[in-house]
């Protein structure tokens, strides 16, 4: 193999620098992998993942089955709710990786969904991508793949399309969200039952739809007067799909 | 192998119907498919796909590397440009692929991007899904992988994300722009004047990346002030990140 000596930004190391990949593995189905994500994935090395507080990674799990013998695995323990910033975290994963890349091994980072949408993934790109090569793989959304799951086409033509966040303020929520043709509304979990006082609001009760987990084995529908405010996990969203009908 | 008899809704047809499948093929890279979508579609018996006035179809050239030998195709001649409603032209479109489904075969139609998302699958959907099974294959939006292409990140944790087409008037882009935190501007083509009139008037253009066929072998991206508005294709799209920065 021919040998490249390349110069890494304020440090000649002598060796070529590792690739950094961010791979979107899509809302859950392991198939909703593209191949890209597949051919980067078992390609790396190092392959590094966020961890919840719980000690799990839903990423891990969606790419378990593909995952190679020898691959080195960096869990990132990210402050998923601690109140004070979570900066000093991504510092810290930050420079895990650059050790991985500055000794030459190439490091995906796996990201549900998409890398670029809502992500964390977007805190390491910053710290690294202008010291390392960076590829961000594009993924499937679980802001489209719920409409797949839930068998109603989401949006039309003209229509103007909404991601909003539970976490904003219920004023926010039903004053924007009044003004879509389409929307979905993430980051669910406790802020459901405010959520649903403003659909109530806005009499929208008829028209959305809930899926928690879209795409994955445990996969739920429910109409949405029957959910439990009390039960409803981070990865449940709220899909308020066009009325648009074609003349 | 066993003999599986259905009742197909209405008809009798004396053996199993086929299953219809709408995959995303996502925004134009091959490697951009997803594995489950890559599996539907190898599998499949029939392939459909949307057939522009020039007779180019831009998801065939998406999947061409993929597809097999033997598997027929059945291009769809859908009215792009005409005034007239289009419905004729759907009722005539799922007639032909719902031969091919009573007598047995498997259809995938192939949808660029998402088959839910402003496709135009969903108008197949309709007509055939209440008649045959049918599975929807979501698929990897340009919304999502533009920001990929452009290398920055496109929505934060609790930021509003919009996507409007560059169909809307004037007025309603710049209202309903005013309000997103983030957003992506579709449908541009013959549009673009407009809609870079409202981005002045809103002061975004400094914020405002434009970007041709992303993913494409032809992808191009461009400083927002130096496109002609006369060369802009149907493929191309804006997109305004977030402004928001970690504390």
């Amino acid at each position: 193999m021919s040998q490249i000596i390349e110069q890494v930004s304020g440090q000649a190391t002598g060796q070529a620098a590792g690739k950094l990949y961010g791979i979107g593995v899509g809302p859950g189905d392991p198939e909703l992998l593209t191949v890209k994500a597949l051919r980067r994935l078992q390609a790396a090395p190092v392959v590094a993942y966020p961890v919840s507080d719980g000690g799990k990674s839903l990423s891990r799990s969606i790419v378990a089955g593909y995952l190679r013998p020898k691959q080195i695995e960096v869990p990132l323990w990210y402050p998923f709710k601690l109140e004070q910033s979570s900066q000093p975290y991504y510092d810290q994963a930050a420079e895990t990786l650059a050790e991985h890349l500055a000794a030459g091994r190439d490091v995906v980072v796996l990201c549900e969904g998409d890398p670029f949408f809502y992500g964390t993934f977007m805190y390491l790109f910053t710290r690294l991508s202008e010291r390392f090569h960076t590829e961000v793989v594009p993924g499937v959304s679980s802001v489209m793949a719920n409409a797949a799951m839930l068998g109603t086409p989401l949006t039309y033509r003209n229509d103007l399309f909404m991601v909003l966040p539970g976490t904003l303020s219920a004023e926010l929520l039903q004053a924007k969200l009044a003004l879509a043709d389409a929307a979905v509304i993430l980051k669910l979990g406790r802020n459901f039952a405010k959520v649903y006082a403003v659909l109530e609001q806005l009499n929208l009760l008829d028209r959305a739809k809930y899926i928690e987990r879209a795409t994955m084995p445990n996969q739920r529908i429910l109409p949405i007067r029957e959910v439990d405010p009390a039960a409803v996990p981070y990865f449940a969203l709220i899909s308020i799909p066009s009325q648009w009908q074609p003349e």
